[in-house]
């Protein structure tokens, strides 16, 4: 079943204590199983470290050893970068008990954290003391915040507050050489030689693991609005944004975009999910504008934009939230889109980015594309118009066969990412490579790129027990 | 004189043609004499290239004969980044031929440069399009985008806007191997590899020549408000600026620091420079309030705050602009404070950073050494007090004779920087490390941190070739 020596699991064992290990006759699907079950992958030890030194140990071991290491956070990303492969000769390295709050300087608007914590414990920390933590997922009851470095994550308040990548102050990582780089600094400003945290950020746990980090609190807003508008085109969806970037009086903090069809698809599968607006819409925007100054000048700011937007003939109709359930009833309208479209069979999914005024002409081009190829699929783009980030998922269609129609995954997902690349656009804009689209990654990035990613790779990690297969 | 043959230096001239070379016969000050008057260099050819491949053809001839290059953008930098040494054996190549705005993409808020673009053209150029690029520097006049990007360029937006890092969507550089990385994309969304981008952004010129960006444009405000305020200490600065940050209004774009001492230098020394409040005050912060609503808007935010830094007994009194000019005028005290200190004599220098929260901490222990070693010299620390950067320059005593006192340059470095460490700061916030810093690096760095860097130098930059004895 495994590769690896009785002796050289116990000495991994050792490394963390057998009270903090699981093994083959324990259940580890949970750590092999990828989310949406394209990977199932075998691993013969289930190591959870409970300290940086621990984790040290383990990869010094690895490197003396030659082991492979998968390195685990909360597992909910989507492109099987936290899972081992098939073989059962790599050890998952899971973070859930590094899980100690370090740190919250409010003075120094900074929170030091272990790579364990769950990100919506951060927010709620931030949040009791007077601040925002600003990465918000889908999968914040869930996911942790080494995951989210690891991955650069994304999100729907990039628009606003940037990636993951902006939420950094200072990174603990252990190197595949099992040495530790202590760069747990909260400096605002610091120009002293290479970057070296923004090479460990998105690089998915193939150059060494995340075990703490410094992150960066930002005042909380004292008032949000959210609204949902209905339109005719993204050409208009994409002008009611400028307007709303440029004329905006409080900060645009979220401007997601969604077709009907994924509106119907919510109310119809998802339980208390009501429509928003009378009458159909091709379209809709769901925006959020936050204020410093108070919840009323924050609905005053989203009134003005919709109203202009109503009179430049925009907007056909807007519901704005009176209440924070309201406000509530409408993320959770454009949140429970993913989670709604899974009821309707089989989806090809694409996390696909594209220069912000350029999705209109992406989500023309790709329509073009899939009736043309699969007349009767569809189309659910939605996601995160100001980042010009569109989430390209098509379900099969009603009543087809799902495994006829999965079939055809590869040479859509093809189709959809030639157009990307023709558009200098992004085939991962918040998801990462992992392994799953790391064929693709060849495709994307032109030969001196790549080379200079493999030479960084073996710079590194030299023995490639870093989660390889992922990435490069 | 130098120890490259006629015949190579030939050869780098065609690269270029001869027409942009400057030789041994040419006046080369401007290109070998570092700012402060600390380096004397010596170079037997400039090259100014004219597009991204002939500068190609200039680092693949350097690879191929293990020529020494050094890139130099507007050679305005404060640490000997850009200067050759005194072997004469280093061929400088000069970025100001390169200097053409590419493209302006209004609607994707993004334009696209050369590298050897003057920052203030860039500035006016976003302006004419109704956009802002927030970099905002002293030297902007003459500093190249290029040498910005090199040098992950500071200044006095970064507390609203960031570093140069987070205005720079792509970039394309010539690798030490003379190979091109075209990574010229306007995506605000882009999770596929490692980061290369931001390796390159800050490596001073050491790990390749960036040839061109493209730029992250903002919306431009509507209305500015500035105003100085006179307190009693960094502390009260300090709770202002808090203030400012949680219960401002619009956007806090400046919060500068500087002791009466400053004040009364660029009063003395700068013609046209007035006194903005009466009576004397131990520090001054400089405020700038930026709204997008409106000039009104910003008059009031900023009123308020200090309003409340009165009522709180923060601010001792405190004058707000009334006009453009006078805006400028008080821009023009914070601005001139370096060059009115020049006139004083000798300066030992420092531009340090600490966590924000303890710049009052820094200043105290950082005064009582100065006091301790140079009971006559005068401490003119001014600063970018929001992103914790100081300023901390000493000035020798009055009538002091000016070598006697810059004998003790080294000491004095070594007891700042000490301090510095010690508080988990930063020895160079935003200047970089060039020349000056080299061994400073070695001390402020962990041996795992240094090393890494080290091994990315050598991976990019096997032979050496670029920029060598700057920062690693």
């Amino acid at each position: 079943m495994t590769g690896l020596s009785k002796k050289l699991l116990d000495q991994f064992v050792a490394c963390v204590g057998a009270d903090h290990v699981l093994t083959g006759s324990d259940d580890l699907s949970h750590y092999t199983n990828e989310n949406r079950g394209i990977y199932h992958g075998k691993t013969p030890l289930v190591l959870k470290p409970g300290s940086t030194q621990e984790v040290a140990a383990i990869i010094k071991l690895a490197a003396e050893t030659k082991t492979a290491i998968v390195p685990q956070g909360g597992h909910t990303g989507h492109v099987g970068g936290a899972v081992p492969d098939e073989k059962g000769n790599q050890i998952v390295v899971s973070m859930e008990r590094m899980n100690r709050i370090r740190k919250v300087d409010i003075d120094g608007n900074a929170m030091m954290v272990e790579a364990g914590v769950i990100l919506e414990a951060i927010q709620i920390e931030a949040e009791e003391h007077g601040k925002l933590f600003p990465l918000t997922l889908a999968s914040q009851g869930s996911c942790q915040i080494g995951g989210n470095i690891a991955t650069n994550a994304g999100g729907t308040g990039v628009i606003a507050y940037g990636n993951m990548r902006d939420q950094v102050l200072g990174l603990e990582v252990v190197l595949p050489s099992g040495k530790i780089l202590d760069g747990l600094r909260s400096l605002h400003k610091d120009n002293t030689g290479y970057d070296l945290k923004n090479l460990f950020i998105g690089s998915e746990g193939t150059l060494g693991i995340i075990t703490a980090c410094v992150l960066k609190l930002r005042p909380k807003p004292r008032g949000k609005a959210v609204a949902l508008a209905g339109l005719s085109s993204p050409e208009h969806a994409l002008k009611l944004y400028a307007l709303a970037r440029e004329r905006g009086e409080g900060m645009l903090t979220a401007c997601e975009l969604m077709p009907d069809l994924a509106l119907q698809c919510t109310l119809r599968n998802i339980e208390g999910n009501r429509a928003p607006l009378e009458g159909n819409h091709a379209w809709y925007v769901l925006m959020e504008i936050s204020s410093n100054r108070s919840e009323e000048d924050a609905q005053n700011s989203l009134e003005n934009i919709l109203q202009e937007g109503l009179q430049e003939k925009l907007v056909g109709d807007a519901a704005i939230a009176q209440t924070l359930e309201q406000q509530q009833a409408l993320w959770r309208i454009r949140e429970t889109v993913p989670l709604a479209q899974k009821q309707e069979g089989g989806s090809i999914k694409h996390d696909v980015a594209v220069p912000v005024h350029r999705v209109p002409e992406f989500l023309k081009r790709a329509g073009a594309i899939i009736k043309r190829e699969m007349p009767d699929a569809r189309i659910y783009s939605f996601g995160h118009l100001g980042d010009g980030n569109i989430h390209y998922n098509i379900s099969q269609p009603i009543d087809g066969d799902k495994e006829v129609f999965l079939a055809h995954r590869q040479e859509i997902n093809d189709l959809i990412h030639d157009l990307v690349i023709e558009m200098e656009g992004s085939v991962s804009a918040e998801h990462g490579i992992g392994r799953l689209k790391r064929d693709l990654l060849a495709r994307t990035k032109s030969p001196v790129e790549l080379q200079l990613m493999k030479q960084l790779k073996t710079t590194l990690d030299p023995n490639g027990i870093m989660n390889p297969g992922k990435v490069v």
